[in-house]
C-alpha cells in the first residue's frame, strides 16, 4: 500500500501535539472562524478540552487522554505517598468526560496496563517516561493505522465517484489523516473522487465547520449541504457512495457514530448506496454483543436552542439531544480498518478481529 | 365536524391581517426573539416579503399575494390610461416572487380571473373593491378550509400518540389554525396528543422557531430535535405518526414541501409509522401528472453558511441549497384535505378533487 502524501509539516490539521512537556490541542470549537491552540501541561485542562469538544472525534479522544494522563502522572507524583492512588483518580477522571467513544477507554487501558507493569512504590519517574513513550506510541500507530485504512479503503472506489460523509471522521478526529476523510483523501489521490458532500451535521456543525474545511485545506471538490438534504441527494443520483466513521463498534458490527449517521445509513439502503464505515481496532469493543449495550450521551439543550451566541428557538422549549445513535450491522455495505475490509456477516469477521488483537491491551 | 377553539383576539399567530387598506404582516424571520410586524400600503413591500419568507408557508403566501395584488391594483389606478397594463404587469410581479408553492399561482389567478370580469376602460375602483372582496375571501376561506381539515386528520388519530412534524405548517403558514398543526392542534384539544417532535428545520429553522414557538404558545408539550435525530426518535419508537403539510401536489399525489420532507417520509416508512400530509385544495396543482415537474427553488448560499451573522461554514465554501424536495406518493399513508382523506391510490382521487373544484377558479 502506497503511503498518505501528507503534508507533516501543516499543523493547522494536527487535532494534538506533543513536545516539551505540553500538550497542544487544536481548539475545534472555534474552527474555521479561528486558528486557536491550547497549549497545557494540566490534565484537566486536557480532560475539560474533551468535554467541551474542543478535541472531539473518537481516536483524537483517544489519544489526547493518554497524553492528558502523562501529564496527570507528573502532577500525581507531586506527593509520592500517594501516586498510585492519585494516578487512578486521574484516570478514572479522564474516562468520566465522554461516555461513547471506547477509544477513550481503550487508550487509558492501554496506558494503565503499561503503568501496572511498575510496583507500587517505586520511584514514579519510571512510570512517567514509560507513560510517555506509550502515548507517543499510541499517537503513532494512529496516524499509520489511518494510513492503511485509507489504502484498503481507497481500493472499494472504482471510477470516479461523488462521496457523502456526515460529521467529521477527518485528520481533525484522529491524530493524523483521519478514517473516512483518510480514505477519500487517498481516493481523490488516486483519481477516484469526484466531489465530496458534506453533511452539516447538527448541532455543533463538525460536518459545515471541520470536513468542509478540511476538504477545502486539500483542495477537494466538496459542497455542503444541511442534514436534511441527504436524502434528496441521493434520489437525485448525486452521490454513489457513504462513508463515515465510528465512535464504538460492537461484535456484531453494530456501529455507534455522531446523531444523523443512522438516518443517512437508511437513506443509503433505500436508495441502493453502499454504506461504508472507517475504523481503527481501537474502536472495537470486543466486550459488547451488539449496539444496544452502547452507552448514548445526552448533551445539553443549548447546543440545539442557541448557535454562536445567537438564541434560535423559544425560551423553555423541551430538547431531545442525544450525541450518537447506533446504526444496525445489516445496513453497513463494509467496515474499513487497518487490517482490511470487513464484511457482513460481521459477527465472525469481527471475532477474528479480537484474537487478532490478542494480549496486546 | 366541531369548529377548532382559537384564540380569535391573539393576533401573534396570525400571519397576515388586513385592514384599512393596509397589509400588516408577522416578520416570521424575526420569531421568536421579536415579534414585529411589517405594515404596507405597497404591493413591493408584500412581494420582497414573500421572497424574504417573512411572510411564508404555501396558503400564507397564497393570501399574502392577493392582497398584494390590491394593493398593486390602488397603484395602477394612479395611470387610468394603463390601469389592466400596470395590473399585469404587477401580478407577474407577485407570481415570480417564489416558484414552488403553487397556492401563490393559484390565489393570483383567482383575483385576475375576478378582475377580467371588468372590461378594460372600466372605472378602476369597481375592480379594486372586486379584488379587495376576493382577497378576504381567500383569506376568510383559509380559516374555514384548515378548521376542516383539523377535524378530518384528528379523527385519524385514536389513542394516545406522540407526532414529529417537519417545518411549520401552522397558524403562521396559513391565514389560521394552520395545516398540520391545525390537524395536531385539533387531535390535542381531543386528547389525542402526547407530544410533539419538531425538527428544527435547517437551514431555515422553522420547526425551531415557528412550530416550537406555536406548540407553546397553546400549550401542547413540543420536544425540539435536530433533523438528523428523526431516523433515531423513530427507531427508539419515541413518535407514532407523522404529520407535514405541503407547497404543491400532483395528479398524481406526489408531494413537494420543505427540504428533508423526503428523507422523514423515507424513515417514516422504514419504521412502518403512518406519513401523513396535510393540505388544502389550493395545494394541488392539477395541471402536472407528477412530482418530476415541479420547480425545486434554489435558494442563496448564505442561508447555509451563515445564522444570525455568525459564520458557521468556511469562506469559499459551495453549497447546495434546494428549498423543497418531493416526497414520491408511494410513502404517503393519506392526504388530508378540506373535502376529507384521500388515499392511494391517489391519482383517482386526486382527478375526483379536481372534479368538484370545477369552474371556480
Amino acid at each position: 500500500m502506497a503511503a498518505l502524501n501528507f503534508k507533516d509539516g501543516d499543523t493547522r490539521l494536527r487535532s494534538i501535539t506533543w513536545g516539551n512537556g505540553l500538550l497542544t490541542i487544536l481548539d475545534q470549537t472555534k474552527l474555521p472562524n479561528t486558528i486557536e491552540f491550547i497549549e497545557t501541561d494540566d490534565y484537566r485542562r486536557v480532560a475539560d478540552a474533551i468535554r467541551k469538544l474542543e478535541v472531539r472525534g473518537a481516536p483524537a479522544i483517544g489519544a489526547a487522554a493518554a497524553f492528558g494522563l502523562v501529564l496527570g502522572a507528573k502532577e500525581a507524583a507531586y506527593q509520592m505517598s500517594d501516586f498510585w492512588t492519585n494516578l487512578l483518580c486521574i484516570s478514572e477522571e479522564l474516562r468520566q468526560t465522554r461516555p461513547t467513544a471506547v477509544n477513550l477507554f481503550w487508550a487509558i487501558d492501554r496506558m494503565m496496563s503499561v503503568a501496572s507493569r511498575y510496583v507500587p512504590g517505586t520511584n514514579p519517574s519510571g512510570v512517567i517516561a514509560a507513560l510517555e513513550q506509550e502515548a507517543i506510541a499510541i499517537s503513532k500507530e494512529d496516524a499509520e493505522v489511518n494510513s492503511r485504512i485509507s489504502a484498503y479503503g481507497a481500493d472499494l472506489f472504482t471510477g470516479k465517484q461523488a462521496i457523502l460523509t456526515h460529521c467529521n471522521a477527518g485528520a481533525l478526529a484522529t491524530v493524523k489523516f483521519g478514517t473516512a476523510l483518510g480514505v477519500i483523501r487517498k481516493a481523490w489521490a488516486d483519481g477516484k473522487i469526484l466531489r465530496v458532500y458534506a453533511d452539516e451535521t447538527r448541532p455543533l456543525l463538525q460536518g459545515a465547520r471541520l470536513t468542509a474545511w478540511e476538504m477545502i485545506q486539500e483542495g477537494i471538490p466538496v459542497t455542503l449541504i444541511t442534514d436534511n438534504m441527504a436524502g434528496w441527494v441521493m434520489k437525485q443520483r448525486m452521490v454513489q457512495a457513504v462513508i463515515v466513521g465510528a465512535d464504538r463498534i460492537a461484535l456484531n458490527g453494530d456501529v455507534a457514530n455522531k446523531i444523523g449517521t443512522y438516518s443517512v445509513a437508511v437513506l443509503a439502503k433505500q436508495h441502493g448506496i453502499p454504506f461504508y464505515v472507517a475504523a481503527p481496532l481501537s474502536t472495537f469493543d470486543f466486550a459488547i454483543s451488539s449496539g444496544e449495550q452502547i452507552p448514548i450521551e445526552q448533551r445539553k439543550a443549548d447546543e440545539i436552542t442557541s448557535l454562536g451566541g445567537c438564541r434560535i428557538a423559544p425560551e423553555g422549549i423541551e430538547v431531545f439531544n442525544p450525541a450518537f445513535d447506533v446504526t444496525p450491522n445489516a445496513l453497513i455495505s463494509a467496515i474499513i480498518t487497518e487490517h482490511g475490509i470487513l464484511r457482513g456477516p460481521y459477527e465472525p469477521a469481527i471475532a477474528r478481529l479480537k484474537l487478532m488483537k490478542g494480549g496486546k491491551n
